[in-house]
């Protein structure tokens, strides 16, 4: 029989996922190539264990011809870097590289489904905007049961639940990353501050605790040998995801709010008046929700930034680009969590409101298109 | 012997106050002729019962040039007006026009102290700034105790309380007012909301209540007679201050601090997620204050602005035009208030902080000179 089809019942291996596979020992997917994820891709494929395809949107035209400029403080200056495959659809990403087919001959029986790429892992570093887009459905045809390993380098709190409902079967891992990286579209990334990042499984049922434990273990040895500053495993991610929030939801959200440096806050008394009565309804949400979040890490978020910083964090930067800010996982998740749990938090939710007012503003400019002050 | 030196132990007359005195019924003092200062200046002397003494500032040598150029919805277009007496300090005002002097003759006695006005009426139209200047302190030297009266169109809660103290004989009150007029250095004044105002006594020892309730109500009267468009007495104004902070504290603190028109907030979900809230708040420590809002005056304020309002209320102007905000009076005072009764206010509390930090920025330029963000 031709050498294209195969009897009946296997499924033709085909060359390039052969080929890939033979090369490469983990076939990963990547959406949300921005500041952090092109890192994030770049770090995966310089460990050299990686074949990484990324999923673009308006950048594929420019990455796939000329690739990213990237100024790194982790890796220097690459003039023109790609991961080993870009695609501009989910679809695409799902199916191999296209193989010249030949035509099929009249009477044959339907042709099989095209094989499938099975990825070992599948590392989101989009944006967390619950409100916009459904992340776990959108990635779904990319998941193989049991197998795929997901991946979330994203702010937020509970962002792994719709993945783990989606997905029983398959391992879900987050990190709380530092890094301080931006794209400049259409393929510029500033990698400004170190990548350094700890990454921890979130144990559920459906997937015994050493296969999470031990797919997070392998993926965090190969991200550190691909040259991050710092890629610590740990064990209570819930924990660390809400020590981060201590910082996200305070500093991240005031200073988008009021539109000041980091520093600022700490200069102003803001810090004693906003950040500590914040971080404390934080800390009350966390403690009924069986996390103890120490007064000792409390104090720590809250005097880590000096009063000299110019820091402008994440949602700062979004809301001056008229981008949309994360505050729905980064405030939001945490209110609804106090709301079911009977913890109150006014301060918390009454920047919310302000947050969400702006968003207001944002996407509904003045009838006559005029600004709506100024 | 002269003419100009008087028996001792009187007071020889001003010829200008005389005059004066004998021309019309009141000799008023006005402090803070901005957009709303020139209007009520205005109003009181076109009512032909007052001769009205302005304190200027940097407005003082083009106003006693060419007077004010106003254009009014309550008095139309005067492209040149001035009240009958306009001085650059509160000095000047004390004492009255100089008249020529003969020399002092050698050998006389020491000259005693000049004449000095009698004001009926002290009206005070500045912003309520606490922080920055101690009004009640500034205005000692203009007030004749058991006589002068204190009138306050300003902003704010408890206001009243530094005068009462400061002249414990002297009548003091307050107007809440909707008016809209802005001035436009040096001279120019763009009346655009009618000038609809109640007046009210605050009664306290050590004025018998029916002189507080006659000096008011004589104000009133001449304010009304003078073409304003609605000025009313009344009696309890305690709660009409309060009733005016549900609308100041709430849509004036969100919109200076978002900014946004009073119309977005009715849009965009934010009178039910901070106006409300915020109201109930002022509701709760007015109860505990002795001065009952019901629920329905709550509801009126909350609805009272429609979608479509394009109001941008003083502190939104305020901030916008990089000038001091009156919120320690508009939500400082209610806050402590709060404290002060054992009523938690974590919602006004948070937009305070956060105006608080706002004001700190702009009072605070980075080193380099350049703007905190951008």
């Amino acid at each position: 029989m031709p050498t294209h089809l195969s009897p009946p019942g296997t499924v033709p291996p085909s060359p390039t996922t052969a080929a890939a596979n033979q090369e490469k020992e983990f076939n990963i997917a990547l959406l949300g190539a921005g500041g952090v994820g092109t890192i994030a891709a770049l770090v995966l494929e310089k460990s050299g264990r990686a074949r990484v395809t990324a999923i673009l949107r308006s950048s594929y035209a420019v990455v796939s011809e000329k690739g990213w400029a990237i100024e790194s403080v982790d890796h220097g200056v690459l003039g023109s870097w790609r991961c080993e495959r870009v695609v501009q659809t989910i679809e695409e990403a799902v199916f191999p590289e296209p193989q010249p087919s030949p035509p099929i001959p009249t009477g044959a029986p339907t042709p099989m489904e095209a094989a499938r790429e099975r990825y070992d892992y599948i590392v989101l570093c989009t944006k967390q905007l619950p409100e916009k887009y459904n992340l776990a459905e959108m990635i779904a045809p990319l998941v193989t049961p049991g197998l795929t390993a997901i991946v979330l380098i994203q702010n937020g709190l509970n962002i792994q639940d719709p993945f783990i409902k989606a997905f029983p079967s398959n391992v879900t891992m987050s990190a709380v990353s530092m890094i301080g990286s931006f794209a400049e579209p259409p393929n510029v990334v500033k990698h400004i501050g170190p990548d350094i990042l700890q990454i921890g499984p979130h144990y559920h049922a459906g997937v015994p605790d050493v296969v999470s434990l031990e797919k997070t273990k392998t993926f965090v040895q190969m991200y550190s040998e691909g040259g991050a500053k710092s890629c610590e495993f740990v064990d209570d991610m819930p924990k660390a995801r809400w020590s981060k929030l201590l910082w996200n939801g305070t500093y991240n959200s005031i200073c988008a709010l009021v539109e000041v440096h980091v520093g600022d806050v700490q200069s102003s008394g803001a810090k004693e008046g906003l950040v500590l009565p914040i971080m404390r309804e934080l800390q009350a949400v966390a403690k009924e929700d069986g996390v103890l979040l120490e007064d000792e890490v409390v104090q720590f978020m809250a005097e880590r930034s000096p009063r000299s910083s110019r820091w402008q964090p994440s949602m700062l930067l979004d809301k001056v680009h008229g981008r949309p800010m994360e505050f729905e996982v980064i405030l939001g998740a945490p209110i609804r969590r106090g709301r079911e749990l009977g913890v109150p938090t006014p301060v918390m939710s009454t920047v919310y409101e302000l947050l969400k007012l702006v968003r207001w503003k944002v996407e509904n400019p003045g009838e006559d298109g005029e600004p709506h002050i100024g």
